[in-house]
């Protein structure tokens, strides 16, 4: 619970900012904790490219950011990215709620190494992208 | 020319929806065709992340769609995205010019394959990320 | 089990010729079915690098080669790869057995995209490495 | 010179091994210096998928040990890796010869990023494969 909140603080505070965090304002974590964090967002147009879909340049952010949340959980520094990559399998559109879900697969003294995956609830939890995403500490 | 004043036009059409894309509205195409382009963006705040350089998302969002605009130089459609990957090198700040060199390494039939390099123009043209772009047409 | 015979008959296969893939000579399958494919192997002094550990480029060809036999038992050819990474989080060293489990995370009429972890079975089954590959069918 | 030399035997030393570097045995240094190695291979039967075209893993092997020449140029150790991508674009086959060109994009104190471009020169130079290996010195 003490990390819940703690991951929605921060979550806040990136999103308060007059930075590019602010274009995750519509996420909401659901759990947090043991290096892993959850959230939610449902797409509004905001979050779409001229093809109406999730922006590809959107679902880097939230493995970026979210894998970042799922770090902090593990009482370390957030860290700097030294590289992520993007899968991506199937559009998703306005008005579907996407859940996002970033795992510490390693958490060293040096290096972290987070899995995300996001999924569509609107559409049989159907994963639309996968990410990885390594950071030096 | 026709090329650049066709990229300048299309990033207008992205940056001028209500979608994601309005996130590169600083972003100036400087040149465009046969299957390159270039462009600039000069760091405001809006760029920036909790640690005040330029934001590892923002940078996957310009590796996704600068990559977009060289595929269109070459007489293709921007097709789907299947994967990206972006290798973080420096930071950058506010008030750094950055220039993002997109080039075609190979648009088929089916696939187009993009690389990007983002340098810092106001830090001796440093490498500050490259990325790479695959899409299906 | 009709799958595990098949796959066990493909690995033999690819291994069984003059080619690259006699470098997975030693790879066993353990099960094979529903897009999912779960091999594991000794290391021995033919795996290692100068610095006596896990070879990358090998671990590279496992997400290569038995994800591509995770494909296959889904009754589709396997393709031809347009993308693959791996992170590496862990050495492993002579002696060690390590198992390799492929996941189809999405196979439709043009694309499949597998991801592959790799655990330590000597070492508590710990994460060695994880990759993913994207192929055109 | 020097570090042509030098070059030259690290990779003899790295294939002279009974480790998985001798499957570069037939790789030919043509020049290093300045964090960047050119080596050129001709494809014989042992480099070979079963669909008779050069093997994804051996070029992620390329990929992970000719980036590695490159970094030592730099008097900098070999380091470990933690992250390789490598983007696939046309198949190469028996006979061909391919040059690998890899660069270092940054070498720091703590992480290098190499480029690596593998090309055909028996198919009018074009790029087979591109690679990108980030490692911990």
């Amino acid at each position: 619970m003490a990390s819940l909140q703690a991951a929605r603080n921060l979550l806040r505070y990136f999103t308060g900012t007059k930075g590019f965090d602010s274009v995750l304002k519509q996420v909401k974590v659901l759990s947090a904790g043991d290096g892993k964090c959850t959230c939610e967002m449902e797409i509004s147009d905001e979050h779409l490219n001229a093809g109406e879909t999730l922006h590809g340049g959107l679902t880097a952010t939230l493995v970026d950011s979210i894998s970042t949340l799922a770090i902090t959980t593990t009482e370390n520094p957030p860290g700097m990215s030294t590289d992520i990559n993007v899968t991506y399998m199937r559009p998703a559109k306005k008005g579907d709620t996407i859940s996002i879900v970033a795992e510490c697969l390693k958490v060293g003294r040096t290096m972290a190494f987070v899995n995300v995956d996001i999924f569509n609830k609107s559409n049989g939890n159907k994963l639309i992208a996968q990410g990885r995403h390594t950071k030096l500490l």
